[in-house]
């Protein structure tokens, strides 16, 4: 059997024990649930900031979504046990936390749902997960059927976890009259201002079924006894009833059934956070039973579809298609129809995501844009974050200054006005100023803080966040900054139609890169407040950054001669089985004049991982200078599954593109190429338009759609269906017959598709060499 | 066999199972350890801020220590597993992760160690940890007898938590020279100033041995593998030796051991934090082996020696005896020479974490009142917190304003002069202020925050932190600070020698109090922000509160008859088996106008619960009116122990007074009486104070030892042996003879023992009604 399948439709993994950190996810707009295929369930919702609902068992540190999290026997998780209570034997779905082996066992990530089935004891169970369009709450179904041709009695019971709550209060009992266990608690606080913020938080978790309990319990400690999770004392005894008095909850209910030969018994549960009880019986009727369960399968599905994006594609490699046309749509969809579900988004994120939806939705594109504007502040710069709501705090990242955030404006406007052509957009009022003044006063913020060579001071941290003590001086400068002004600078010439003095600053910051930073295969990574240049050949850590060869790419601060050197050390001393690296070799101590990254663990997070947003960026600057052969490699060693033993050493399921794989490929081949189980990342929208734009060449231009591939050399055919401006472009690329574009048919002059005077469904031959 | 044996030397505990959450701890001036008997722990290290180098495998929050700390497989401990190599049986000491029931047990606190033994599959393991005097770091001795006349082939896995070190970088790798684990990590940081503040941190974790392992691992999820923490895959296996990459570290050594018929085998351990190899290698040095773990014994015993105070009972009530003859005074001992291992103590546990030592060390006594003083702010109030170091932070309820702060000086500055008659220390000087004036400043201020009706302001809190909706808005007055105001007035008449106008403002405030709280049979608790009384006969909860009555007792707000009628009210409606509640009935909902307090569990921490601080300064106050019986019944009731079924009820060891029992008795019968397992609490200043002053009566005056005991009745007979200003006093109690008072067999007018010319031992003889 295949350890893993994957097609748009779903995907599949047959073991809890060969990638026991494989997950998937599901999220709408009020919370995110990630969910191994073990059972363990990490779930968040918005009130509006970030809360949880099912907690760790100790008090836990508030951070940001950590990467590699370490399960542990009381991670929070959906669990269900079965004994059998003539052979007393039993064992819990989905493997948690009793890990007995199943006979079979699957775990499948659909677009809008998640689905676990075992196999075990002559039983087959479905465990199978929804989350409604609009609601922070969780929809379970349970089947059991038996395979016996004989009567079985079980006792069946489903375990949530609730966890700790609060110090100052918290206790559960069960509610007859919902037919719930309701843990409560009170957020605890000790001044006066957070007793009126909290006010309205919703301090509740409950569980609710379809089918009335022969008994449960509240108390997690009393309900393990000596046997622990895995051997509870009340499974075997029978569960007693108890309401938790500040004693750690949890939600436990308890079926004793008969299942007739080859009879199934179908639960259902709703588990989630709730304000108070008639919130619990509100969210009851809405969502509880098969029929709810049924219907918001239909909506979550019909929500999911609306985020398919601009692109199917058919090719030799028909896992890359399944990923491309569906997977990463919808982690791309995700990323900009929540910010992350985030109340402080980074403003580079923030900006990133909606060029995601570009290719999705491109009217959030839009307003993403005129929203970001909206927080520009008086001097030209943006702020550090985009604050979603009226009261939102930065966070801890959030309050350190970076220098790049401008940047992003000109990088998204692109892509939105190739993609769309609403140049109208650059005419509009964002609170009294146009949009064309607010792009420039963020250039020549851009301008006025750089140094006397033109090199753009980095302060605190750039794209790369840690590192934070380049400049923090006030006079180190990043290199790769230098060159993603100069990109902006010249988008804006062409966006704009206005040359200068736009154009001749991006020709001069070019050539101070070229003057200062050049290191004779490479572009270095800046220089320091004391004037030490860094990411150059002679460094025996951090040598050689990724970022400044993609950006001198794109910026034009690379002649031709000088991109084959970069792109070639970046293959010597970067690229790896698991992709390229961000920056090698890894640090392994720390460098005071760079800063944080250094101290990072090597080979994890950015301290020379493969960096998967770096890597995409660095994709798409292939793209850009046609090197599309190397961005296919590149771009599919990002989604791993070349075999399964290579996804089985990345412990990644093929649903997401996560954050980083592991780098430190040479010191540490062990945990190379380890996923971090991320699926929060820009590099989805990046990968995204590499393959639009880039590989297929399918980019919008001013005329119309502008075709020129670079597809990768043993690909003798492969199609691409195009939602553009209204239209569908059936495109069917063939490699070694008449090169040339046809459209319906008719030879077309050029490579540019001009605009239809109606939209309709056009069908494009792309003759390839 | 009993369950519990409590000796002066020694409290032993024969169960793991009975009473799992029974603790122990350790400290010296540099670290804190808490023990279960079950072999969880958790420890804390000064640098100078707390922290930890074993900790919970997720990120944990910070926050204060917290009460009934429900515990969790992976909750960090120090384990031994114990495999025999023939049967392939396994076990783990003391009882923690696997949790076979042993065919015996102990658990034992020793002053200045613990010590666990385990009789299991015939073999008998001691496991014994002790601290030094002046270093963070464990020492840990494993002895393993083998019962059998035959050789046996065993792996001894030794297993020391880790746990989730920091998102930033952590790993774990053995090495070889030290013969160590040594795990690594940078606390985590984003913001420059991090930087440099966490530079000198000891982020490092290590375990040494004195012998060479036979194998190891550094990676807790690969040592677990399938089988969990209970039933380790390597365990089985054999050690793999893995470098823990970023991975959750664990610090495990294998033994593969024969022992010979009836031998028996001895490992030493030093496990703790270190700032990087070299110090590893010195606390090695130092601490590894048995000459050390010997020395330390000794050198830990006789520092917690210093702390015998300054009376020895000997009583009918051997239990009671043993408790207060070593255990309290430990406890005593431990808050006031290490301030709880905090470094901004709130002010008022300063103040009497302090007048526990006058009676220990009165010299740290005196010193603590001058340096609170040097704290004091220029408008003669207290701030929140005495900060300990340069640079200590306020932590969260010190952000909060109090407005009691100032009359804890007048407390303690009593006890001190009672005992030590250094009335010199009113003439010192404090950073060019002399204390008397500073006091006087301090009342002035308490005069000054009273409203119209000479009732004092109680802002966000009093002593009752979490009451902080009374008086935020500026008018909410609380009565019982209004009371302790008065009583800190009329300390300073007999301390200062000087009348007015102190003497006329405590009475004019025993007389408001009278007007405005005096609710028939009890003071109320006070008036709100909009005139509200509360703590009053006509609340249905909350409507007795015990610190009102306590200090009305002392400040002689109350008549006699007022008196006899709230120890009444006290006894029916707060007073249970577990002692005497600090309010009744819980508040079960927020009461908008009383705050937080409201919102906490019922029956826990303050709201409802048998909370130990209040209680004893009930018990103060009942022997200074000389109501020694329910003193006593009282001081009973707060050690437990009537019945061993009492301290199965509370979980709690009888080494130490925790800062709560459960109350809300009526409605939660099940949980009332449940320990808190706090071991941070006034309590014990106070239990000390009224066991000496009080019950024994042997109070210091200007002229000598004043002998007013008021033992309980049923004590025929009784012995005291008093340190006073450098003479000892054995004191005999004796019930129905001749009544009076002799010195060295010569009767004595009064009941003042006037001080001898020169400090000697002297013989007193007590004749009791």
């Amino acid at each position: 059997m295949r350890l893993i399948t994957l097609t748009p439709d779903s995907c599949t993994l047959t073991s809890a024990t060969a990638m026991p950190r494989a997950s998937g996810f599901l999220w709408n707009c009020k919370m995110m649930l990630h969910a191994t295929c073990r059972g363990f369930v990490t779930a968040q919702h918005m009130q509006p900031e970030p809360a949880k609902y099912s907690h760790a068992p100790v008090v836990e540190g508030k951070t940001f979504m950590l990467p590699e999290t370490a399960h542990y026997a009381h991670h929070p998780g959906r669990f269900v046990y079965v004994r059998d209570l003539v052979s007393q034997r039993h064992f819990s779905v989905p493997h948690e936390p009793v890990r007995r082996a199943p006979k079979a066992f699957t775990f499948t990530q659909h677009p809008e749902r998640l689905e676990w089935s075992v196999e075990q004891d002559d039983l087959d169970i479905r465990w199978s997960l929804v989350l409604p369009v609009d609601e922070a709450v969780e929809l379970w179904r349970l089947e059991i059927r038996n395979r016996l041709d004989i009567e079985r009695a079980l006792r069946i019971v489903p375990y949530f976890s609730v966890g700790y709550m609060s110090w100052m209060n918290q206790g559960a009992r069960f509610n007859a009259d919902l037919n719930a266990v309701i843990a409560s608690s009170v957020t605890a606080y000790q001044k006066i201002d957070d007793y009126f913020k909290n006010h309205h938080l919703k301090d509740k978790t409950f569980l609710t079924c379809d089918r009335l309990p022969d008994a449960f319990e509240t108390r997690r400690e009393d309900f393990e006894g000596e046997g622990g999770l895995s051997d509870p004392d009340m499974l075997r005894a029978g569960l007693a009833g108890g309401e938790a008095l500040y004693e750690t909850p949890a939600a436990v209910l308890q079926f004793d059934q008969t299942l007739e030969a080859n009879e199934t018994q179908v639960w259902h549960f709703v588990f989630g956070p709730a304000f108070d009880e008639a919130e619990v019986a509100c969210l009851k009727a809405a969502y509880l039973g098969p029929e709810a369960f049924e219907r918001v399968c239909g909506e979550a599905r019909a929500y999911v579809e609306q985020g398919r994006g601009v692109l199917a594609i058919e090719t030799p490699d028909t896992h890359f298609d399944a990923f491309m046309n569906r997977w990463l749509a919808r982690q791309v969809y995700y990323h900009g129809d929540t910010n992350r579900l985030t109340t402080d988004p980074q403003t580079r994120n923030y900006l990133q995501d909606a060029l995601g939806m570009v290719f999705v939705r491109p009217q959030s594109a839009r307003e993403s844009l005129l929203y970001a504007l909206s927080k520009q502040n008086a001097d030209g710069s943006m702020p550090d974050g985009i604050k979603l709501y009226d009261g939102a705090q930065f966070s801890y990242i959030n309050q350190v200054p970076h220098t790049d955030h401008c940047v992003w404006l000109f990088i998204l406007l692109e892509a939105y006005l190739d993609e769309t052509d609403d140049y109208a957009v650059l005419d509009a009022e964002v609170d009294g100023q146009g949009v064309r003044a607010r792009l420039e006063a963020a250039l020549r913020w851009l301008l006025k803080t750089r140094d006397h060579r033109r090199l753009s001071y980095i302060d605190q941290g750039d794209w790369n966040d840690p590192m934070n003590m380049v400049g923090w001086k006030g006079k180190g400068v990043s290199g790769w900054l230098t060159l993603a002004v100069a990109y902006a600078l010249r988008l804006w010439v062409r966006l704009s139609g206005e040359t200068q003095p736009w154009a001749a600053e991006a020709e001069a910051m070019n050539a101070a890169m070229n003057t200062h930073l050049w290191d004779g295969d490479w572009f270095g990574r800046g220089i320091t407040d004391d004037d030490v240049a860094f990411g150059i050949r002679r460094d025996p850590e951090g040598r050689l950054y990724l970022n400044p060869q993609s950006f001198a790419l794109l910026s034009g601060a690379a002649s031709e001669a000088q991109a084959e050197r970069m792109v070639q050390a970046v293959a010597a001393e970067l690229e790896t089985p698991y992709g390229v690296e961000m920056l090698g070799p890894p640090y392994t101590k720390m460098r005071e004049d760079v800063g944080r990254l250094t101290q990072k663990s090597p080979g994890v997070a950015e301290n020379g991982s493969v960096y998967n947003h770096a890597a995409a960026f660095y994709i798409y600057s292939l793209t850009q200078v046609k090197k599309g052969e190397k961005a296919f490699e590149l771009m599919r060693k990002m989604l791993a599954g070349v075999d399964e033993s290579d996804y089985v050493q990345r412990g990644q399921f093929p649903v997401f593109i996560p954050n980083y794989y592991r780098g430190d490929f040479h010191a540490h081949p062990r945990t190379a190429g380890r996923s971090s189980q991320l699926f929060n990342t820009g590099t989805v929208a990046w990968v995204y338009r590499s393959l639009i734009e880039g590989l297929f060449g399918l980019k919008g231009t001013r005329e119309g759609l502008s075709v020129q591939p670079c597809l990768p050399a043993h690909w003798t055919e492969a199609r691409a269906t195009r939602q553009f401006r209204g239209s569908t472009y059936h495109v069917t690329y063939r490699r070694g017959g008449t090169p040339g574009l046809t459209l319906n048919g008719r030879p077309v002059v050029g490579n540019v598709l001009t605009l239809p005077e109606q939209p309709g469904v056009f069908e494009v031959e792309v003759g390839l060499q």
